[in-house]
């Protein structure tokens, strides 16, 4: 297992979905900066389940609270703690499910992994998992903010077949993208890939969808090369995610089907630094940020929980019907758009103070 | 800059495309492995430029040296030194092109990130940096065989607009990948590839296209959740490649169109293991495989070096127009084959070390 | 701030003396091991202030909570939570010292380097932050007797200039260490010690000490040449702790005054494996355990804390009389016995999975 | 194996004693610094034996090329390579020896780690395997002159059981130190030290010795508690080298039988800044640089390799009489100054580019 993201701002994370809570450390926040619990919980509000008819119905108030690092409301540079108590503690609570991996679930493989798993709730498979990196991401979300103006906003682009158009990446807020509950700020889409969340839950069935984020001012200099460049970063977070399939920056799989001449972004003066007219590298080039912003999409599966009835195996090889007691979330990407956000805010974090380190002047 | 790949398969590589020469530290290697110069150099090979009129012209021997680690043909566990000499030798040849960052090239951000920049060639961020990767990719893949029987097979499958169809990720071969000059082992698109890329020749444009990549026999349990899964690990990998601008795994953007009693791949019993009926998830369920084909595409953006013109500015601001000179590359996805294969053992064999140090029995 | 240790076996610590707890993240312990929160409690009561009456009167019960990685008393392989609450919670309580970095204290390099600190008691560099290793070397330790039945064994063999003798490293046991209060298994340097310690006291002053090491039955092969070895770790681990200023293993600082044909130690046959007939080189030969005892010592200053007055300067350098107020530990190696056992686990357990990832006959 | 120091002034060496040749990358020299391959020379020059008739004659060259990362001797900021040619390849030339694990090398531990080892000469565990690390620290050394007036000095200050007194630690120079050939500058001790050589040399037998080392000019706030604390990296680093048994800081092992009301460091205005009136702290307090002298002491054992006959056993138990031929140097601490000296420029310059990426006001 490595659940310790970042090389400067380093966040180690923890907890199953059932058990006494989950959380994080993030060793490397540097000192001063006002922090309260408060500016955490408004990212994992965002996250929790049961804002809507649309999602699970569970309640959880997934409350933060700091457990150290922070004194006075101000960071001190020495490792935060944070920690969420789960409320839903119930070992072995889903009985049978023991003996059957859940087709595209973590079930099978993390047995098969570690020989043992969590009894029940997927446990460090759960999306509850995710709980520990927004929290920590909230964290560098405020500094990124306070300290260089960065903005970033993620939006819930296409549902199934449904594409959002229209969007402007430019001006997006985060308002408009919560205006709507499935998180889409293009009001027509919006409307539509409601109609197809509720119909895939009516039919007991979940479905897919792509989550898209803008990052503006992002500082030109951010990125590692080679391996740590800010695109690679980026495409690790989000394909960390559960559920993630794919990611895509600037002109992504288009960007293949595309001649260079067209593809290539011409420099040009913006005020009194050189910008590009066109975007297709999306913000990112040679693995460095360039001052314009920086554009990439998400792409999750539809959620393996459905209450249709799945002929399958269990561990031993017997055939069985299973079927998903309770009610689920039929679709991720509106609770995901907190989470793409916040791990963005993680990667630029790290990449910011690794930058930092390097200004000297001979 | 972070030049540094791996936990326990550590690789290093270093140097700039017309310096002294390129090439990779591997710390972590197991002891006792048969290696010679040419089990690199095959892979190499394959990377080299000017292996058809496609190609650029340049002729790179590349010839790789092994400095130390090695003994009587033998790895020692020790670091193994790879080296490449450069015979294109050439600090400031490329003149005029200082004062112009090319148009979505690295010799604007690199000059914002560290204040100063090889002088030709694109230094760190040309594609030559690649042979560091390969060199050692090429030792992992060894490894990876000869003890697991794992088969990394990558082939063109998008050139532009041109899709191959009919590959079969079960039964192709390295040997039927390079049977044609653009790696595609579907025969018709191979032939609509190579007018595609001949075309944008002719006319001094370049064009982006896909590279897939199946791995075969990929032992269950690898992958390190939460933030280092297979997936998350391949993506950063893939994203680290000079012009690759998106990754997808198993659905990748198409599972977000789909429902979740398609999507879900039921269990079937495989022999002596479960295996799964379908293959959606791409072999990796929970960041961990589950003993199916890994299966993902890797979309690259056309060359941005052109011989069209193109009207840009200086780094002051200055507007000119920029027309490259010589021969260049015009679509590099038949030689990202290779890259794509190496990285992916790099990525597979760190995981393999990171299991392999969890499994006792109490 | 870098609260994090090790590759595999990774702990990460967090928690200030005074703020609402302190604890640790575990990533990397293996499944399947059973594990309960006693198992740890056992070194955390060892490390406890307040045991007797030459350590301070503070009542701490340090009762350590296990809130994730741990499933009906068994690992899951996730990362393990653990959590000791703080129960005297008191910010700022310590008032004037404020202005005054205490001698010798982190006051003033805390301050300098973060430009805020802890309002009382040491936060971050206060001995409460041991906590958090003790808890996760704990673990690690039990592991290690587990599986290979490796022994660690460590007893105070100096205070100020009283020293042990006639302590068999071959034989010494955990018992006997607290068998008698000051932790040395030498009877009669036992008691001269606490002599030494209450006289200490009774002055209101503090003194210093050495705690030594045995590590029995490690297998051989333990230790990552070059940056990495044993003895490197170990040293790194020692010094790493609050009060340590010296770290020596097998001859130490009395090897620098021998010859070559003396200090060599000669390889014997000891049953199926070679051995050593000396012990020199304290089990270590090339940074890698040979077999053999690994034995080292760790010096430990004086406490800083002391009832006498001292003639101190303000941060803006005004001179003051400086008089701790409370009572003070005026000795510290009794209870960083517990302390070098739980470091030196760390080291070992992690380098056993590093070594572990290694093994594979072609 | 683990060949790779630094978090972000990160070094991975490489190279056997008889193989190619040995070097080091360093990956995340700041950009923009002057640098020849004579800078790193003087250091390798002042590290290579045969400078003396008490040292090995064996006549080593060790020329060290820059492969990459400088330009117009420049760094860019890439990884810089740094390659030094064996001059004395000769795998297999030791013969007999590779029957007969040495006494106290590493010919044994490194067979059972590895399974195999290097033929002739010590391989990885050899003191030529230093080459690399002294070329990178003497990059480092540079940058921390330059950037800091860091100013780092190191001198023997025991052979045997000769010691030097009167080297005053504020004022003692590099040239006083050369001055003499055992590298010690009080010249009473250094004549004595010599003779103590030589007549170990005389008996065909070694003797060990002490390095210290003080940094001057180093700025307050380096160091990252817990874990990576300065006095912890130090005492990793200085262990790590071959043949170091000890490492002490500050009052090291003489603070263990000493006072808290001796050993505690007032604090007194020093010009702008706060001082200490002593220093037993040895310029480090809580783990972090507190603006005054960091001093310290590093043990040497004597050199394993003696002509003198020993009795030792075969790998599969024989008793034999080992003697080794040719000329071999009877005391490593002369040439281990220059060793110290740049380990030490590596845990310092690591530090701070750490420090550097904290410091904002918010």
């Amino acid at each position: 297992m490595s659940s310790t993201f970042g090389t400067l701002f380093k966040v180690s994370t923890f907890g199953e979905s059932h058990g006494k809570g989950v959380g994080a450390i993030i060793d490397g926040c540097p000192p001063g900066m006002e922090l309260r619990a408060q500016d955490i919980q408004v990212q994992l509000d965002r996250r929790r389940p049961g804002q809507s008819k649309m999602a699970t119905d569970r309640q959880e108030a997934d409350q933060v609270s700091i457990l150290s690092g922070v004194e006075f409301d101000r960071t001190l540079g020495t490792p935060i703690g944070l920690l969420v108590a789960n409320k839903d503690q119930r070992p072995g609570d889903y009985g049978e499910m023991d003996q059957v991996p859940r087709p595209s679930h973590a079930d099978y493989t993390y047995q098969m992994k570690y020989g043992i798993r969590a009894s029940s709730g997927g446990g460090r498979s759960s999306a509850r998992e995710t709980i520990g990196r927004v929290a920590a991401g909230a964290v560098a979300e405020k500094y990124l903010r306070e300290t260089c103006g960065i903005e970033i906003i993620a939006w819930v682009s296409a549902v199934g077949r449904i594409e959002a158009a229209g969007v402007d990446s430019a001006r997006v807020t985060r308002e408009e993208v919560d205006a709507h509950i499935v998180r889409c700020p293009d009001v027509g889409a919006a409307k539509a890939m409601e109609d197809e969340i509720l119909q895939a839950r009516g039919e007991h069935d979940s479905i897919g969808g792509v989550v898209s984020c803008v990052c503006r001012k992002v500082p030109t200099g951010l990125g590692e090369p080679v391996f740590d460049k800010l695109e690679a970063l980026l495409a690790q977070a989000m394909l960390s995610l559960p559920a993630s399939k794919g990611f895509e920056i600037g002109s992504g799989f288009g960007g293949a089907r595309m001649r260079g001449s067209l593809h290539n972004d011409p420099f040009v003066r913006k005020g009194e630094r050189l910008g590009t007219l066109t975007n297709y590298s999306g913000g990112v080039q040679g693995g460095i940020s360039n001052g314009e912003e920086i554009l990439f999409r998400v792409a999750f599966k539809p959620v393996a929980t459905i209450g249709l009835a799945q002929t399958t195996v269990t561990m031993d090889g017997r055939e069985v019907v299973l079927e998903a007691k309770g009610r689920h979330d039929p679709c991720v990407v509106p609770r995901a758009v907190p989470i793409v956000e916040t791990m963005t805010a993680l990667v630029l974090m790290d990449l910011l103070l690794r930058q930092r380190s390097r200004q000297v002047n001979f």
